[in-house]
């Protein structure tokens, strides 16, 4: 038959600390990897020719919902027609260049207490907030795109460029025009990558949301390192985070560190942002019951400058230079 | 085990220019048949009885979107009970018979730029609008009802009948009393049949909106060609669609094509119809990649007179009258 | 693989008569077992120790929509940690252990025309109106739940606790702060259990919202009798509802009956609840048409003093000490 169901199913116990303002504890989902259900299948059409679909939907598992409650394939939406020489043509909803070139970097993925995710919100004014209002659509996915991405082994080359047209839509009902581009190049234990996605929707009508990624990896064996700097840019204000992230494997499991720091600059009409910056350290451990499932622990600690980035799950009113500390346990199992 | 997964996943690039409007692009899902999930099963129950359900969920490939955002399962939740001999009792939500009765006889399956279905629709005055407001929700589907169609091999008979009560409901949340019946003969390389659903629901109080149709299918060989005409009568006001079409297969392909004609008559309230006309020429060919994927590309050009019918997917505002040309190019792949 | 992907499909016509505003019929969906799909899985990690997941969602197979508009994954939401000998560590939304404690004692299971549920809503002025508003949410499952279950095999003994978080939500999100046991003991033919939950959230700030739960079973062979007493209690409003239930085996099938009455005490602020109370019989019989499949058909009847019970599907608009009755006929099939 053609079709194959799987997924994750990730939920922990979390416990954040903002200054000021006490803690709280929630149960949360997806905090090693997103909770998800995945649909998706290949056929063989003859010569190197294959066609495929992909459907996926994310799961919030402390609730029950589904993470999207417009979009119910939310994390990917695919058609794809692909060669072994010629690369694969993909339709539909997918992520864009400049997040499939940071998330790999993120030793926690861009997802729980210590994620890098925790930096690529609209919530602080400054390019993200201008260019899209309260949703950052463009900054992990996009829909209506069409992207063209590299066969493997073109001599360690990976990458793809991706296109989608607002089809006369709105920053606020997430139809954006994108146009994006990725390269890698991938040789032994290194990776050096480089990739960009600009959006332009109602809200940068006269300009341009662009976001800008080059990043590393090198596997020294007893520790894998990354360096990753990605940088937003809309208007007069500029957004850069910069990730340091390590893997150390340990027997059956693995210790993984990031420190992320974010710096604002330029400026919002009259507003300048100098000054603003936050950092994040990140630590956690996951170890393996299985190939399929395992139990992690994560430790998350945000300081700020003007800013108010927090871990999020804590308790709502964060003052401008407050810290915000987070901690998490929990257990993630794929099927 | 007692459950099948499959679908259809279908994506195209469109582009449709509307007269003095210019022209949009698009990522579109659906095209050459809708995009989609199907769980069904059946069961044996022994002598000639079978036990099966049905839920079907339109899925737009190109967002990720449910096609239905408050009926998940809306192209089809079925419950049957099923008798070689004596034919099937089916509860729930289905196709209603008319649109059964028609949708065969459209080369373009009612959907994508040539389809049909850019005909059944409420946007101008007329019979539909004044029977359900802006959503036609019993042209294609009906919720809580209970039907009967014939067994197979009644000497050629095919059919069944179709009853929906509107508990309580409003055409605004889709719920009406819908009665219908269709009847059809096949034999050798002809089909004849004829159809007819009545709806009634709080905008037809006194007063019903009857759906007819009769229509024929003769396939000579190298071509197939079908006649069907569809008609849409509310108080004073009526809509009449002809359509003919053909199927033409080229070696691994097909070429389709057909035309299709609206005329309005009557009057709704003060406003007479009479002279409002429009007519769809399309064109289209699929190539099989393998027996579930296929490529396809199709043209569509809508004319109008004293009415504004366009092409979906173009920009907004076609003046009664104008013209609206459409094409597009893409894949469906089965699963 | 990982992954069982199975359900249930259940349809009925229902009537419903209620006094003074004549009749009404309707297609139903999961009046034997609500109409569902699920996905589960579980993996043996070696030891005696298992990782599993659960995920259901509940299905309107009269309409195909999700029975949940916010949580498609509404029924159930949980990742697991097993163990043989010490039990089951549960994540996530699941069923409260007042409701388990009742609903197998319920012949009707909960749900249909004679289902006990009838008598758990938030409609009359009480004790689940003044918790919740008007949606009763942890009389059945919550959210963002922790739960520890006993293993099988402590000798007869079965039972849990869970504690959910509010999270700094509201009962008008569905987030509550909840605590509840389950104990139970079963040996032969006998069982015995008991349970509470205890939900605080906004509306019940200074002070509870109580749901216990006695009861018991037997089943002497030709007959099998529940008897059970469930207690709602939220500041000075109390409300008992008592169900006496009993199933005979015949043939194929098997004939189900029970009686529950709702009595109302204590007060909501200046309005006294004394004297307010209701009963319904249920009269039932499901005959097997195969392991998987069974029709069925129920008769309920609920009388009123002082309230507006009624059997689910009839005209609105009961007046308080009027009388309810149902009847419905349909098939549940399980894939």
């Amino acid at each position: 038959q053609g079709v194959t169901l799987g997924g994750i199913a990730d939920s922990a116990i979390r416990h954040v600390r903002n200054e000021g303002l006490g803690g709280m504890s929630s149960l949360v989902s997806g905090s090693n990897a997103t909770s998800r259900i995945v649909l998706r299948g290949t056929e063989n059409l003859g010569g190197d020719l294959s066609a495929g679909f992909h459907l996926e939907s994310g799961v919030a598992l402390d609730t029950g919902a589904s993470t999207s409650s417009t979009n119910f394939w939310d994390r990917r939406a695919t058609l794809s027609l692909a060669s072994k020489a010629w690369g694969e043509l993909r339709l539909g909803r997918d992520y864009v260049p400049s997040y499939v070139n940071w998330v790999r970097f993120d030793p926690f993925s861009h997802v729980g207490v210590a994620g890098s995710n925790n930096f690529v919100s609209a919530t602080p004014t400054g390019p993200i907030r201008s260019a899209f209002g309260s949703a950052p659509n463009t900054t992990t996915r996009t829909s209506n795109s069409l992207q063209w991405l590299l066969p493997a082994g073109w001599g360690g080359l990976e990458g793809g460029v991706m296109a989608a047209e607002d089809e006369n839509g709105t920053a606020a009902n997430g139809q954006h025009q994108v146009r994006g581009a990725r390269l890698g190049y991938a040789a032994g234990p290194g990776v050096v990558s480089a990739a960009v996605t600009r959006t332009r929707n109602d809200l940068t009508t006269t300009d341009r949301f662009d976001d800008r990624v080059v990043a590393g990896l090198y596997d020294f064996g007893p520790v894998r390192v990354s360096l990753a700097l990605r940088r937003f840019d809309q208007a007069n204000a500029t957004q850069n985070n910069l990730l340091v992230g390590a893997w150390i494997p340990v027997g059956n499991g693995e210790i993984k560190a990031s420190w992320v720091r974010a710096k604002f600059s330029g400026r919002v009409g009259a507003t300048a942002l100098e000054g603003r910056r936050a950092h994040q350290l990140g630590l956690g451990y996951v170890h393996n019951l299985s190939k399929r499932t395992a139990l992690y622990g994560t430790l998350s600690h945000i300081d700020n400058r003007g800013l108010a980035y927090v871990v999020p799950g804590g308790p709502s009113g964060l003052a401008a230079g407050g810290s915000s500390r987070g901690v998490e346990m929990g257990m993630r199992h794929s099927f």
